[in-house]
């Protein structure tokens, strides 16, 4: 067993690494031009009356100023096909992040990745501070779901699928 | 492709099942007896400066009000050998949840699940409402993990076990 102080970042990543965690993308047209967000924080079921979502985004972030504005916000989860749109979205290079991307753009402005297990079209139901992140509650107003589009998770470091255990006797 | 208004419970419950979450169990010992409560929307990296996690839970909830009362909250991610305690720390019957777990207890009161993949001594940084949920902050003092014990996930209403993705040329 590895005892750890979470006292070094370092130290911290490795640690959370264990935890499996969903990658989303959060999108939205902004001035014209697509703009998005990858976050391995999205929780789902935070309330159900009002049906709230929420993610964790840190203070430095330069895209969040830019999407905060929008007055929709869309989430993909990204899927085991999207794993090079995936990598392509998160590069630093915000100018080409979209290059070559199938996306959709809603009426109100939500960016969802086209092909993605599921979407959902949000609005910021409020932001609250939490150490060195924000964290954003998106009240969900739609979701488009493909069933059978097989679904990933960030987990030590590497994308993983998903496969059914079987029970055993 | 489906497309789900989230007004319904059911409806909305069905579009979250998409998302994989990882299960964790939220535990300390209050008044000498093993108190926990799984939840399924815990979430790492919220910061890590102070280092946060967090996760919701409901304002119905009969085990939170005990828990929030200790002064130290342990939190165990259950892997795929704890299929079996995790059906029985969820079950409806609390004082009944702990009988057969192989659970240990920290100086502080954080109670810990044997032999999952990583465990986390922490306390409680804060609470904020969030619709019928609140989202509960908690700061990380320190964590075991027990490397290459195998992780899994919920999603689509069932337990599932991670694979490495092999990368196409």
């Amino acid at each position: 067993m590895t005892t750890t102080s979470p006292h070094t970042p370092a130290a911290l990543r490795e640690a959370f690494s264990h935890f499996p965690q969903g990658v989303v993308l959060i999108g939205a047209e902004v001035g014209g031009a697509p703009q998005g967000l990858v976050a391995s924080t999205f929780t789902v079921g935070v309330s159900l009356d009002p049906p709230l979502v929420s993610f964790a985004v840190q203070h430095t972030s330069e895209t969040w100023p830019l999407l905060r504005t929008a007055p929709r916000l869309g989430v993909s989860l990204m899927g085991r096909r999207q794993i090079d749109t995936t990598r392509k979205l998160a590069a630093m290079d915000r100018d080409r992040r979209f290059d070559g991307v199938d996306f959709a753009v809603d009426d109100g402005g939500a960016l969802t990745v086209c092909g993605t297990p599921v979407r959902l079209h949000t609005r910021i139901h409020g932001e609250v501070r939490a150490g060195d992140h924000d964290i954003v509650l998106l009240e969900v107003l739609g979701i488009d779901s493909v069933p059978d589009t097989p679904a990933m998770v960030f987990h030590r470091s590497s994308f993983k699928e998903l496969v059914a255990l079987r029970l055993s006797a």
